[in-house]
């Protein structure tokens, strides 16, 4: 067991001394750091064994808060004391979310699932099949009124994430809001190509040698949030649309499950509209 | 839907015009033809639309048993009449079964699963969420006499292919000539490095900056099968062997589920010891 | 040695039939078919062994001429006789000029370079080191005078096709008609994405996770010609523009020689806006 | 223009407190910095720019020589003051040094080639238009006494490190100890699968789906030196063994430039027989 912390603050010289000395002196046994400058901003991840630091959480964000404020720098702080709970949203397509379903099984990725909510009845059985509650949640026309549902379980359920396992129907801009930068889309394409609802068919028209598709943060600019991950496969001129949309899953697949680990593991800060994923 | 013929011939002048006249005799309306010579031999595979051929199997097979025979060809004619049943074995880790039940699941992959079959208990109840029979034949010390038991249910449930799901147990020689060349599996390693039972110990100890996994039919000769498909995945030095394996895993499941996809479509035809593999 | 025949005609049942059958009627010991079929239009690239057949370039055409009519069809008929004249258009930046320098040095692309044309002197010296002949054409403002000098050399020099490495200057519309489907271009970025004279700086912006370039024939369009080839480059948050550019040009180097080698291979066909691309 | 520093020592807490402070005392602007531990021993790279800091490489040595004592550290400081000297061996196939000299041409790789060594003729004409000096020399058989006459030229030379490009004879014991871990090689298949000398041969005949190339630092043990780097390339089965050549030399020629690239940034560290390669 580890634990981490994510530091973002404006760059000047000493940080990492003053950071690691500061380690150092708590006695935390450094597994593995990494930082990362750029435009005059310093982005830094530190892991060290839970066992060789004695402070529980508060004792250390105070011992820290000091520095932290000399720094101005904003911190995430995760100690791995349980599973981060993501609640997955789907609509008809399934790929994706048995993907994630596989995987938690086998305790491959170390989340829990406390739910899934769908605008569409197709995936219930899939997921009931794992004994995880399935919501339909069926989507208002021209308003958000649904989305009070989804806060609710999302709230409720004590959610850490939402991932929205190709879940089809654009988010408000309050609830995106109101969730803060904690939503993980994965986009059928290899963005910024081929925005929008058909992207296979977009990219079989334009005759690409490969498709891909992408994770990402969500903001309310559609199809234009932080980029955590993207995968690419190589396609030949006999695959017609559906054949694309296969291999497209694929990549989907990936991305997404990538995206979500990044994130769990305390590996991802924004910044700009870019996403530093440490190793 | 479509008809194919695979074909296996020693070569000779004007055998695509042959057979291609053969198929428009018949009024086959080919949609994808695609050939290969090596040492002296001949390989093709074509595909028809089902609805421009008008001949029963067994008339189909009637009508090109003279050609058939001047060719001196072997043939593996599939009509997609019905899905491919495919007998799952596997033994703790689950990451290639769950990936497959996912796949079928989501009708991305166009199998049955009759049954699975597992020499421990751990994967039961992921297999029986999916509401697929599950047997735990224990496999006996120093001889074979657990295959029976297996060799059993595969005929009694009418399998065309079995597809070894990290099964660690070897097979006997008599079980997988019994069979014959029916058994996929799934090697946890880049082929030919790292044969045997530690892979990704080894290949981190030699520093290897690429692993991968390959999918190949099994032969007596053990790790010597003829491979259908290998991927791999990029490695850094801070990779430890848990995140070896977690990669590895990810190139298993790939190369696996395309070997079972591509042997199901009636694309692999094996020569000597290596496998063509259609688009 | 090998002749290969390129078949483009609307699609009907019997094609293959009828074409093989002519070949193997003139004793062609085929040793390579492929072929494609979209939007009811069919697709074929035939290869035999040069010794096979008796008919001489003129003769063959003759022969098959009647087949070509009947089934309306364009076709390249190409016999590997000579290698193929490839003229090269450069700038300033010399990476895609060096690379396929260095390949037809080594003879492992079997093309001749009867010139090096560019709009820079930058250049010279590596060309001549070659022992290629290096022409400076300055190239005019507000209109494309320049080009005559380049269509004279061209012509003089019986150029197959051109290349265009990195050449920084749009060509006109009227140059590019004039030489037909016969100018392959690399764009340094991953098409569509990041058109226009800055992707690196564009990609950076956006976070991608991935970067490419694209090799393409050239239509009046800019950049929207038909795709020969794509590659792509896994990038680190930690790259910066110098290290993108780095890895764009890997790719472009790569995509650039992988079309023209495609090209002289006689294994492209255009149809719409896409290449197909025989193995 | 940066300075860098890599540093391995048997690992203990606060190793990078230390260091940065150091580094923070004397002004250095860290622009970079990664670390690795395994096995109880830390690694670091660590890079700051060039003005920040007001020390000559004596004084800087001296400086931290206490430190660098309490830490029983191994330290490699690189100021970047001149451009390394790389001294190209090879033999007949000339992809590998073609394109290496193509990147120093275009200031692609900062390195300076003061010589090439062949114990052929064939590549002469091609080393000599990029002006520079080759040197053939003959090997002895059953001797190295032709390694003498090479050493005299490194010696002579000032070289940096001895890169073989595709260089077609062992090595003596005596040669490789004398020059240290200084020469990296580019190994024609993806190790540890087929070692030895018909790597293409033995792939094609083992039907595998991926080939690929190694770089690595040369040690006695033929074929065994820790990696510093992998490239593979999908194969397919209408592949011959000349194809499988071709695509082979691409991923030769990328893990050999990659690997002279990694070393002469100050970027690898060889431990027992692996080699991080900082990013």
């Amino acid at each position: 067991m580890v634990h981490s912390l994510l530091i973002s603050c404006p760059d000047q010289k000493g940080i990492v001394a003053k950071i690691t000395q500061f380690l150092f002196e708590h006695d935390a046994n450094i597994t593995k750091l990494e930082q990362h400058i750029e435009n005059n901003m310093f982005f830094m991840r530190v892991e060290w064994n839970a066992e060789s630091v004695h402070l529980s959480e508060r004792e250390f964000l105070e011992a820290f808060s000091m520095l932290k404020e000399s720094l101005n720098a904003k911190i995430v702080y995760d100690r791995q004391e349980r599973k981060k709970r993501v609640g997955l949203f789907c609509s008809k397509e399934g790929h994706c979310l048995a993907d994630i379903l596989g995987r938690v099984t086998i305790h491959e990725l170390p989340i829990e699932i406390p739910y899934v909510i769908s605008n569409h009845e197709d995936l219930r059985e899939l997921v009931e099949s794992f004994k995880i509650p399935f919501y339909k949640i069926e989507t208002t026309t021209g308003n958000f009124e649904h989305e009070k549902i989804c806060l609710e379980i999302i709230k409720q359920n004590a959610t850490d994430i939402i991932a929205l396992a190709r879940y089809m129907k654009v988010l408000s801009k309050e609830f995106i809001q109101e969730l803060g930068q904690k939503i993980i889309n994965v986009h059928h394409s290899f963005l910024p190509s081929f925005i929008g609802a058909r992207p296979y068919h977009d990219a079989h028209d334009r005759g690409v040698k490969l498709i891909g598709a992408t994770s990402h943060y969500v903001i309310p600019a559609l199809d234009e949030g932080p980029i955590i991950e993207q995968r690419v496969k190589r396609i030949h001129h006999s695959h017609d649309i559906k054949k694309l949309k296969l291999l497209g899953r694929e990549c989907e697949k990936e991305a997404f499950a990538f995206g979500i680990q990044k994130h769990i593991e305390n590996k991802t800060i924004i910044f700009e509209n870019r996403v530093i994923v440490f190793e």
